[in-house]
């Protein structure tokens, strides 16, 4: 596929007159992510240049568009922010967002503020602040606006700062489907502020470390380590302040992620580590909604396949068992009765159609490796249920 | 912009340890577009194999979404082709599809569809059989569906044989937006037969008759001539047969279009020649809904263009009434109400916008010759618009 890169770019006609052609190109894309503490403090100028045109100047007019409970929070400093660092003109869209509220009309919302913001196609980046969902949202709007729009992110959430603002995809939940429909389209630029995580409820901290903790399983021993060491005290603190662990523990999981998406921006590979707990959780999220949250369920995709992995003979009993104890410890869930057979069946259908036909169902081998099998059965599903069931009751009553 | 194309792909990390990453990176894009007459025609394998992945075999599945006026006079055809080209399964998804029904919900009823077909991500391509407004509707659809899937695009009116089944924009309108949401994603695959252009409204032929003489105005002076001499046979007989008359003016028409679009896919350059009669249209052409067809809002831009050239001494006289009696031969409009100053100052400045700041106006020079100009005064614009209605009063009572 990525033999594409290299192959001759052009307009190829067959036939004369011509009668048939082939259009062959590639489009450039090139984007930034990186740490910005204090991005609202008048005295940084991260975020008013953020987004600029080829080292051209800060954007003269901003649109934002907050989160409706970060608006609730951060609103005046947002607003200070955008006066104390001379934007012309700006407007601050506030927007309600979360899982139920990930939805096309959300998209309207956003695109009916740009209409009435009168923006610029291409020159005037729109700021994005708040969670996964409405990085989701917003950055499915400026890809549709007028064909594809710039914007910027300010993750406000973990899941916000380690995933769901560092890659290039957008989306929102339709039907059943969860992000059914979407696009790819990153943003020109991601400033990651944890200080935001000090307002968050402590359920979404635990709920982004599931993420960090994914990339801890399939690619960085050293990052698992630290999270069986100090992830606990770092769920209760919020990371304030991040200090040397808690930095290192935000850098490496952007860093492994970025590993991972960088040459495969598209999912033209669709055998993607990152896609670990990401098999069955989809369809476990959009059936326990709203009762369990995207990081909830991804842990319990890990948990089943972790014990799969065990019954396999890929890990060891005592490594999943140091798996569970780490997720407990990071105030994420185990097992739920949606982890029964027929749900799980099911979940791998679709999966199936996700990835081609195929499971490419990655699971850990160790610590910080991981393998894609194919040939996952339903008994082998129904019995990997059972245990996990016996796990997590055995670890409930002791 | 293009000097990416080579830039060095990667992930690039800033500090150490890693405070900041920069991702860089190419989309391959490659897809053909092809003359394919009798294309439901048993005997034609095209339309089986179409979109099939990498030289792989014909996909066993089908969902086609045919536009509902195409499948009450080609649906058995089409079914016929389905059965006897031993698709194992197929759908067919009736939509009916005009501008105003260019709208997300006519999407999300193809998402539906897709959705109840339990569609593959990437192996069965949609078949999208219809006019521009389906094509733009399902190429759309399918870009979002899973965050794109490819699809296959069949035209059946001429706007779609030259125009929208050609290029990689899809869209559909919001608001008063003309296209104001929408993608680029082309089609794996096109296939063009001039055969479904028996049954259409001789206005429609006009129509797309308006596409192709933009091509010739801004580049094809022997494309004009042939428009000039075989015009109104070519509209009156409906390409039927094409001949090689009709075959060349198709194919100059779409060969005319790849030449501009394949190498600004995405409109990094937002000066594009094939926007000529695309700068005051999508306004008269929303506000004028239903009364105005794409094509005729796309004439009369061009009419009104020629006579600001003709008033900058760009085009002759003689070569603007030329151009008039041409548009007047192919039963296109030259002069509406709704061109009167007021209204092209309001379309004016939405392009504006869409073209970030600078009018960027395509206008011609003699005929088959083109510049932008970034200076037009709304004084100069209200002149011209004088002009033209005199002109058109003058003809309308010769
Ligand atoms: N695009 C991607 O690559 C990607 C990756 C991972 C996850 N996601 C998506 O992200 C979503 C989950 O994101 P999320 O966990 O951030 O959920 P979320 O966006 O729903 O935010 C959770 C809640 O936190 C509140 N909130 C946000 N910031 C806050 C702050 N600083 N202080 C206090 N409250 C705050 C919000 O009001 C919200 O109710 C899912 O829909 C998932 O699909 C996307
Ligand atoms: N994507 C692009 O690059 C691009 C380029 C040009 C135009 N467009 C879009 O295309 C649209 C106009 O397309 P259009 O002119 O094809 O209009 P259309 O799709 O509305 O079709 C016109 C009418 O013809 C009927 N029809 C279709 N095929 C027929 C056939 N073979 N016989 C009889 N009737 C038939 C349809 O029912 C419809 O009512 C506009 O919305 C325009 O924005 C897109």
């Amino acid at each position: 596929m990525f033999a594409h890169h290299t192959a001759p770019h052009g307009l190829f006609t067959h036939g004369g007159p011509a009668r048939s052609w082939t259009v062959s190109t590639a489009k450039p894309v090139s984007y930034r992510v990186g740490f910005s503490p204090g991005v609202f403090d008048p005295s940084s100028s991260a975020l008013a240049r953020a987004g600029a045109v080829d080292g051209g100047p800060a954007p003269a007019r901003r649109l934002l568009v907050v989160e409706e409970r970060v608006d609730m929070l951060y609103g005046d400093l947002i607003r200070a922010y955008c006066d104390a660092r001379g934007t012309d003109e700006y407007a601050i869209h506030v927007l309600p967002a979360h899982e139920r509220l990930k939805t096309m009309d959300s998209v309207f919302s956003v695109v009916a503020a740009m209409d009435r913001f009168g923006l610029d196609r291409r020159r005037e980046p729109v700021v994005a602040v708040g969670g996964g969902v409405l990085l989701d949202i917003v950055g499915l709007a400026c890809s549709l606006y007028r064909r594809s729009t710039p914007y910027v992110r300010v993750p406000t959430t973990l899941i916000g700062l380690v995933d769901a603002g560092v890659g290039a995809k957008t989306g929102v939940n339709f039907g059943a489907g969860k992000n059914r429909l979407g696009t790819y389209h990153p943003a020109a630029e991601t400033l990651l502020d944890p200080g935001f995580l000090a307002t968050l409820d402590e359920r979404h901290v635990s709920n982004g470390m599931a993420e960090i903790l994914k990339i801890a399983l399939i690619k960085d021993a050293e990052l698992f380590e630290l999270l069986e060491n100090h992830g606990s005290a770092l769920v209760a603190d919020r990371f304030q302040p991040a200090g040397a662990t808690g930095e290192e523990v935000l850098g490496r999981a952007v860093h492994g992620m970025l590993e991972e998406l960088h040459d495969n921006l598209w999912e033209h590979r669709l055998e993607r580590v990152v896609d670990y707990g990401h098999s069955f959780s989809p369809t476990l999220e959009m059936r326990a909604l709203p009762a369990l949250l995207h990081g909830e369920a991804v842990a319990l995709d890990m948990a089943l396949t972790t014990v799969i992995a065990a019954r396999r003979g890929l890990v060891t009993d005592e490594q999943r068992d140091r798996v569970l104890d780490v997720m407990r410890a990071l105030g994420l869930p185990v097992t739920h009765p949606l982890c029964a057979p027929d749900v799980l069946k099911e979940a791998l259908a679709d999966t199936v159609r996700h990835r081609d036909g195929r499971q490419r169902l990655p699971l850990p081998v160790g610590i910080g490796g991981s393998v894609f099998v194919n040939d996952l059965t339903t008994g082998e599903l129904a019995r990997a249920a059972g245990d996990l069931s016996a796990l997590g009751e055995v670890a409930s009553h002791a």
